[in-house]
């Protein structure tokens, strides 16, 4: 195997949110892509991760292989890499070896772990509304909803996304509506809200320097999913359970 | 009520800065201006704060009306605001409502809360000098003897103010001297000296990103005073308690 | 004595960085330069600093003085110094006076210490190996094998130096080849290996921002010593001991 990148940000800026939400996870590479499907340790979000070969200038696969890497290793090894460095993936010794070719060569080997847990499957998930918008706009309205509480409520309504929080006696509301900036396919002509942990959505939404726009997708009292694509290079999405709250 | 802001920075920078020395605190709001009179905690700094009508594109307000806020709250949301934003402050359901117009529109209510301290006055004070300086040559003075002590003289003499600090062995002595940079106005000829605390100052000169000029006014182990102004904009000015030492 | 530079840079950050590894130190000021031997507390490390006369604007100097002082409260001085300021050193009243001469005078006395250790001499060492490279290259190196552990280890071959390290599992190499950014001189034809603290080293390199090539000479199971020079300014060495290892 011997797989190298022009660009590192991809991988690099990748694996460093990844790693925020799970420690170690499996890579499965085979000729279309690098990718990596894992859940979180408390079990309320999901990451779905892929690189596609056409993202690379060389990719040399013989058969399919699985590595599983500890990825704050990996995250720390790949921060290492300058913008103009060329990254090459190989196997070696029972390794990952991963080479950064610039104005000097530097190696580093991984080892490569054992994960004991059972292959993930993406859920199948039908969603009332799925709306395109701006990754910064997401950002600012998590970062908004930061400072007043814990979770957030998601609340559809035809033409209009209101993103809120409510504190104590605090409250904060951020509404797009739609146009030039959010583009929505409602499924339904209901109302839906659903409230999520503010904790893992700054965790995910920071993926929006990665990809200029995010595909929010959401139900009522439903799992959350967000999309960030960059045509045929990579694609990043997560899935997060809602929060079911008695109020 | 209903007051817009198109240049969020006076609000918010002021709040930043006003909200290191004091928690809580009352604004008076009239038809002229949003004013604020309050003493720190430690009775030994007392904040005057006003932002004019002027200051505001839309400036809409009934009769005079007392909103006492939590100063780090009302920070955290306005830290949210981007420059080029749009700050509307309204009361409604008996909070104070602040939308920021920009991309989107985002909405943050906070709790008016219930203050039982007597109504601030500002003091009459007689000053010895007036010297008007760069900003940014107070904040340097200021941090060179933050190095050296806990505590800053200010001696005047004709045409010349000397800031100094003394610690155990070291020393700091910074001087101005009348020209250029630094317009006297002495209401006395007599040499003057008064020592102040280098916590409180270096809270209170970051005014300076405020506005390019401050006028300092002190006189004989006497309060100071630091006035910060934009003409038609705001004001923002500091008393401070000399510090009596027996030396 | 009166000695004025009129770039605070050489000075200060040279300062910057002995101080983070020695915290007292003896300066022995003559007509040609002013000159610091040091060796860090655990005797791992030595430091070699001269800034030569001809750095100065003005070299006042009447006999051959010794000045003792601390390190980390001139190195706090130093920092308040701004690039377009003159940095005047004279003594007075037994104390160090630094004068910061821009838009205002800042004047900072420093007390005169004790310090009871014998003159250090530099050691004579015949090194096998001696590479002109770039800074940034050696920091960048240093950075890299930091996260993976604790001592380096440098292996010279012919128009190879490896710069590696291994930790439980993981592993960084290093490859800097004879070329255009690295000048190999060698005194042996045989391969040589030596290891260092990668803590030590950490705090060696950033001398990089000062010059940008620098001298690294090594032998085997030998000190390491990196020279940092700029003609007729000044020049900073630093000499590591070896970690000797059972393996």
């Amino acid at each position: 195997m011997k797989l190298s990148l022009a660009e590192p940000k991809y991988l690099k800026d990748s694996i460093s949110i990844i790693s925020e939400l799970v420690n170690e996870a499996r890579f499965k590479i085979n000729s279309d892509a690098i990718e990596l499907i894992a859940m979180d340790p408390a079990n309320v979000a999901m990451i779905i991760f892929k690189l596609l070969s056409s993202s690379f200038v060389e990719y040399n696969i013989k058969e399919p292989v699985d590595v599983a890497i500890n990825l704050t290793n990996l995250k720390q090894i790949l921060r290492r890499a300058s913008p103009s460095d060329t990254i090459t993936l190989e196997l070696e010794e029972s390794k990952l070896k991963i080479t950064f070719k610039g104005a000097t060569t530097r190696t580093f080997f991984l080892p490569i772990i054992d994960i004991e847990d059972k292959e993930q499957k993406v859920p199948e998930l039908n969603f009332g509304l799925s709306i395109q918008t701006a990754s910064d706009m997401l950002i600012q309205a998590i970062d908004d909803v930061d400072i007043i509480g814990e979770s957030v409520a998601f609340l559809a309504e035809p033409s209009k996304l209101t993103i809120q929080a409510e504190g104590d006696l605090s409250k904060a509301r951020i509404e797009i509506t739609e146009g030039e900036n959010a583009k929505f396919s409602a499924h339904t002509k209901e109302a839906m809200k659903s409230k999520y942990s503010i904790e893992y959505l700054k965790k995910m939404v920071v993926a929006g320097k990665l990809a200029p726009n995010v595909v929010v997708h959401f139900n009522k009292d439903y799992p959350l999913k967000l999309d960030y694509k960059i045509v045929d290079k990579m694609n990043l999405s997560f899935i997060l359970a809602p929060r079911v709250e008695n109020d």
